[in-house]
């Protein structure tokens, strides 16, 4: 168990370095014109962040067989495309007409540090560009798998179900529906992409996928938590302001220590497709994702 | 050529039929949850405009040897995915960040009629769904061309530099590299898509692209001279704004009789790369642009 753990804290922080490195190749230069945009684009990307989604993405690549290296292109465009295509939808969250957030990852957030009309097109740049390396996996399938999960009927319809439900009285059937499609959505597709790209069979990608579901879903209930109780320094944010903007959140839904064992139960459910004595990283990610505090 | 002027004006109105029927058939019902995302997109992608870019991707597969109908279902994606593209960057154009404008063909504007959140997301949905319509071409070239057009190199890069140059004096050089981007880009990736998805070989492609590049520049400088002496009514929207905002124009860099020399000119050029006593609908088509008055 010991040998897991420091095999995964070295596992994620290698990744996370690909990632970062990725994202800093396929951007172009800072100094590219328009300068202000490119600058936008950069800040906001490399900005840190856990790299969650390609991580989950080149792991589940890994569990189905394929092998990530310099020259495994298509699995690191997927990669790339994933956290650009978050980071555009954390720059246009934080608009002021949106969750009109200052701070992100302990930074001004893109529109506080250039302005409202940068952000806007900042986000649009890392969407598109983001399609552009989706594209370059040479599969035109994943780029509708990207697509659908980030359109109306998955992340956007959740931002929109999202805001549309601040305010009011939501039941649990309600916050579920907004999370896996806000936050789920995406992460169900970074694990479906490593499977689809690594070739792997339908039994594989369906059970993978359930685990993507249950992952994805755990990890925005954890997310809300942690803005009720988590530690504004780890988080690089403010905490309580879902509840003071009266954010549908899960805890608000069922209270908070209903909420813990949820989340506990849905982890476990993921890492039940698996054999029980099987061991594999993609279980390891689930449990850490259980276990966060930031 | 009064026969010529008939096939053109009923070729432009069945295609601008067929992608209004395109639109509506690819775009969720409003109905669809969330309804007040679904019906603002809707609302902006159905509330009319010329289709432009779409004839002319469908007028450049034609030439080609392409053949449009019920079946051809590549050029029909990439043809709505064109329109819903341009709509998304009006959208956001119109913005009270960017432009702020109230009218958009005759209706209020999308941040007007619903409200800021709503257009923003609205935006960023056309522009997912673009890309997923565009990946069932099954090409990946095509999605790559179109992410490159609108991407900071093309339309967006152009959009920040025509909102940076606001107030400023501009050179003729400076205008003709942002309306190259913002307008220029996307109309000749839509003339080269239609090459594109028909298999055009290299030479034809690469005559097109010179005929989608020069009259991509001469509808936007067209469109400068239409905001200084066009009739409101015809153009749904106010004109002069361009001049109240000190934007980066062409009449403004050289003046108006200038400008009408030089827009005919690039008409010119890109019905020239055709034989002098060839007749077509892409030929057709730029001298329309040449003489439009809306």
């Amino acid at each position: 168990m010991t040998h897991t753990a420091i095999d995964l804290r070295t596992y994620l922080d290698e990744k996370r370095e690909v990632v970062n490195h990725l994202i800093d190749r396929y951007l172009p230069p800072s100094d590219t014109d328009p300068p202000s945009l490119h600058q936008a684009m950069r800040y906001s990307a490399l900005a840190g962040g856990k790299r969650l989604r390609p991580i989950l993405a080149v792991a589940s690549y890994e569990y189905c067989g394929g092998e990530d290296s310099e020259n495994a292109q298509a699995i690191r465009y997927a990669m790339t495309a994933l956290e650009l295509v978050h980071t555009y939808s954390l720059i246009h969250d934080d608009l002021p007409c949106m969750d009109d957030d200052d701070l992100r990852r302990g930074q001004p957030t893109c529109h506080k540090k250039f302005n409202e009309a940068i952000a806007v097109l900042a986000g649009d740049a890392l969407h598109d560009i983001a399609f552009e390396l989706i594209a370059r996996t040479g599969s035109t399938l994943a780029v509708v798998e990207l697509a659908q999960a980030i359109g109306t009927l998955g992340m956007l319809g959740g931002q929109v179900a999202d805001v549309e439900a601040e305010g009011k009285p939501v039941t649990q059937d309600d916050v579920i529906d907004i999370h896996r499609r806000k936050t789920g959505a995406l992460i169900r597709c970074a694990v479906r992409l490593g499977a689809i790209l690594a070739g792997a069979d339908k039994p594989t990608l369906l059970k993978l996928t359930t685990y993507g579901e249950k992952t994805g879903l755990a990890f925005q209930i954890i997310d809300d938590i942690l803005d009720i109780e988590g530690d504004p320094d780890k988080l690089g944010k403010k905490v309580g302001a879902d509840t003071a903007k009266q954010k549908a959140t899960y805890p608000a839904a069922v209270g908070l220590e209903q909420a813990r064992r949820d989340a506990d139960a849905l982890i476990n459910e993921a890492v039940s497709v698996f054999a029980a004595d099987e061991e594999n990283l993609l279980k390891s990610i689930a449990l850490y994702i259980g276990q966060r505090r930031r």
